[in-house]
C-alpha cells in the first residue's frame, strides 16, 4: 500500500481579506502559521515521514511546507516546487473583493465563475498589475503556457500531467510524498484518485491546513482517505 | 562574465555556545537569523537575483538561505541540498567545548586538529549521540560514505567533486548560483578557486552571514572576489 498526503496552504493573507487570490503570491495570515505548525505536529504525532516533497510557485504552499518540515525536522528533505501546482488563475477577478465583485457582476455570474466546470473568468490584461507574464517568477516558463485566466478544466490540465510524469512514479516506486498547494490544485488531484464527476467536483471544499491522507494499492486504486486532525 | 555568490549561515546556536558543531544539526541563533536576513537586503541593494540554490542538509545552511530568498521574494528558485556541502565532520570532538577540549587534550593538540591541513581529530564512537549513520537525514547514503571524522583535506574530497560535478556546469552555462554552506565546505571551495596552498588555507577566515561574491571568466579562472556589505 502506498501513502500520499497532499495539504492546503493554511489561511493566506487574503483569504482574510476575502479576495479573490489565484496566482497572486500573497503571505500566509498568521492564523495560516499557526495552521501550519499543527499540521507538521498532527503528521509527527501520527507516525508519518516523506521522502520526497512537491509544492507550488506561491509562498503560501511553499511556507506551509517549510513550516511542517521544521516541526517534522526534516528541512533537508528535497522540495521540488513547479507552477503547475499553482492555484487555477483568476483571471481579471485576482485581486478583487469577492463581495464588491458579486455586488458589480451580480451573485449568480460569480458563482458561475467560482462554481462551473469549464467557464473561464474574464480574461486578465496585459498590463494587470498581477500579469504572471511580466513576473520574475515565470521568466524561465515559455509565455504560452501562462494562463491569463483557468477554468478548474484548464487548471486540471496543468495539474493532472505533472502528476501522472514527476510524482505518481515516485509513490508507485515506494516514496512517501507529500504536496502541498492550493484549492484548486487539489481538487484537480482528488478528482483523479476518486474519479469524482465534473459537476461534482466544483463542491468538494478542502480545509486549509489539514493533512489529507490517500492510501492507493498496488494499482494506484485509491483504497482509503481521511484528515488528520 | 559568470558570477557565484557564496554565504557562510549565520552564526548557530552552538557558535555562541563555543562547541564543536560539525555535523550536528544545530538550530540558527537569533543573531545567525538577523545576520541571513542582513544578507538577503544587501544582495538585493546590490541588485543580485539567482536561478539556482545549492545548501547543506545542515538547517543553519538551509535556514540561512530560506531567509534570504524570503528577503529577495525568490522563496520559488530551486534549491537543491546535498550532504557534501556539510560542514567538516568533527568526529569525537562534536558536541565538547572548544575550552574543556583545550583543557583535556592540551592548547596544541587542539590547534592542530582544527588548524592542520589532514590531521583528523579522533573518530566517533558509533554509539556517539552525533552519530549521523544512525540519523534519519543520512538513510538514503551509502554507509561507508558517512564520516566518522574529517581532515579539511577529507572535507575537501567531497565537497570540491559535487561542485565540479553538479555547480560548476551550471555557472558555465550562465546560470547564477547561490550556496548557503559552512566555514570548512566553503574553504573547501575557496581553496579551489583561489588555488590557495594547504598550508595557507586552513588560516582563511569566512565571516558568518556575508555574501562572497566571485567573478570567474569563461575558462573559470577567478577574475575578482568580494564580500558585500
Amino acid at each position: 500500500m502506498n501513502k500520499l498526503v497532499i495539504i492546503r496552504h493554511g489561511e493566506s493573507e487574503w483569504n482574510q481579506k476575502n479576495l479573490f487570490t489565484g496566482w497572486v503570491d500573497v503571505e500566509l495570515s498568521s492564523n495560516g502559521i499557526t495552521e501550519a505548525h499543527n499540521a507538521g505536529k498532527a503528521l509527527l504525532k501520527a507516525g508519518f515521514d516523506f521522502d520526497v516533497c512537491f509544492t507550488s510557485y506561491l509562498k503560501r504552499a511553499i511556507n506551509t511546507q517549510q513550516i511542517i518540515l521544521k516541526e517534522m525536522d526534516r528541512e533537508w528533505l528535497p522540495v521540488f516546487k513547479s507552477y503547475k501546482l499553482n492555484e487555477r488563475h483568476y483571471g481579471a477577478l485576482q485581486g478583487l473583493n469577492k463581495a464588491e465583485t458579486a455586488a458589480k457582476y451580480g451573485e449568480e455570474q460569480v458563482h458561475i465563475w467560482r462554481r462551473s466546470f469549464d467557464v473561464r473568468p474574464p480574461e486578465m490584461q496585459e498590463d494587470n498589475l498581477y500579469n504572471a507574464r511580466k513576473q520574475a517568477q515565470y521568466r524561465d516558463i515559455p509565455q504560452a503556457e501562462i494562463p491569463m485566466c483557468e477554468s478548474l478544466a484548464d487548471t486540471i490540465a496543468r495539474t493532472v500531467p505533472y502528476f501522472e510524469e514527476c510524482i505518481k512514479p515516485l509513490i508507485i516506486s515506494g516514496k512517501r510524498v507529500m504536496i502541498a498547494a492550493h484549492g484548486n490544485s487539489l481538487r484537480s488531484l482528488i478528482k483523479y484518485f476518486e474519479h469524482i464527476p465534473d459537476e461534482e467536483i466544483v463542491n468538494v471544499e478542502i480545509p486549509t491546513g489539514k493533512p489529507l491522507v490517500y492510501e492507493f494499492d498496488s494499482e494506484f486504486k485509491t483504497i482509503n482517505k481521511y484528515y488528520l486532525e
